[in-house]
């Protein structure tokens, strides 16, 4: 279950395959959306409150984009604050809901302060239909003391392997994630989120995923999950 | 992986069945805990931010804890300032962590403003070892414009399944999540997380669980579990 976010990194990377301006630019993935504010705020750009080692690895990964066999996805926050034209069957299910709450709707992966939740950027690689998430974990997400909340583990994984089948698959939604927790995270560590989309059968594309400490050394978690493309027809209600 | 939190309940819980004050009072769970600050608020009461039916509902399940047959899970929120004596094994990769940041240390579900993120009650059945959870998310839990993030929905299932592990079998780690996403939820809906502990095979603890609405007519999401008793000699370092 993602967000516009999503879509509009998909939109962002259409826009680079038309030879639209490169992902930095908010302009591409602008075509996709058209009822809600938007904050112009690239998220997947070093902030103060990235580390040291998580600017490296964007660096790395940066330098990889320079020959075009990585993409450096963009990352929005939106604020939802009426209907959606781009997913227009869900009216009614969202009629259904408060409209003073729906004004206050946010991204679950944006809405912590700076440094304190989910940080992280994502690059996708077309021809092996991969992406890796480079995620820093904030203080705010921890489980049990000193290390991170399986939710929010769950929740960046849902973001990752979701963001693959996204730019495979166009719009889908979660149908299944399988997760199984190696070892505790430390809390405020950065950790790689190496995604792989396995197949497509029809509208359902299968991607899995493994989540790495930064040297490789220790494999934290693994996962598969399973996304179906979304039948525009069919209501939720 | 869960937090404190939900040891704080099986001590609370302990404290019930040794014949201490009841559930609602934060002593028989400080037995556990001597290492961190800790807020005395109940998140479990009601609050201002609950919705009529969260209230409602909240009153209907207290009834049926006068007979005993229930129990009003406590919820409180920790701030983890130093190691923890209650996981020694983990201090080596609590020292990894930057001291600063984890003196920031925060519960995910108790991270958000009260109404914006998690509120939730859960209530036990010791002789069926269930428990239910009344589950009302907020505007900032959302992945798909109007709908709760896949994310979040994974969070209040670790959370209700690890705490029907722990006061099934003590401290626990989840190992296991697989959780299939039947229908989006609609953005500030109040839920019932239905968990059931299934089975108990040596150090692992099996759980499953369901999503559904309050009138129990749609069924959102099911999922299944594995937890496994944490060896207290052993290193995640």
């Amino acid at each position: 279950m993602l967000g516009r976010c999503a879509a509009r990194a998909l939109g962002a990377l259409r826009g680079l395959r038309e030879g639209a301006p490169p992902a930095r630019s908010p302009g591409p993935s602008r075509r996709l959306l058209s009822s809600e504010k938007v904050s112009d705020e690239n998220h997947s750009l070093p902030k103060p409150c990235w580390s040291k080692d998580m600017r490296l690895l964007f660096d790395q990964f940066m330098k990889k984009c320079e020959d075009g066999s990585w993409i450096h996805l963009p990352s929005y926050e939106y604020i939802a604050t009426q209907r959606s034209q781009d997913f227009p069957t869900f009216i009614h299910a969202s009629e259904l809901i408060n409209k003073e709450k729906l004004s206050q709707g946010r991204l679950f992966t944006k809405s912590f302060e700076d440094g304190l939740g989910f940080e992280y950027v994502m690059f996708y690689n077309d021809a092996e239909k991969r992406i890796v998430c480079v995620f820093q974990g904030g203080p705010h997400l921890q489980g049990m003391p000193g290390f991170f909340h399986g939710g929010a583990i769950a929740t960046m994984i849902d973001a990752t392997v979701g963001m693959n089948a996204i730019v495979s698959g166009g719009i889908v939604m979660t149908a299944n994630l399988n997760i199984d927790f190696k070892r505790p995270i430390p809390l405020c560590s950065i950790v790689l989120i190496n995604s792989q989309l396995d197949k497509i059968e029809g509208r359902k594309l299968f991607v899995s995923c493994n989540v790495q400490s930064v040297d490789k050394k220790i494999l934290y978690t693994e996962a598969t999950s399973l996304f179906v493309k979304l039948d525009l027809e069919k209501k939720f209600d």
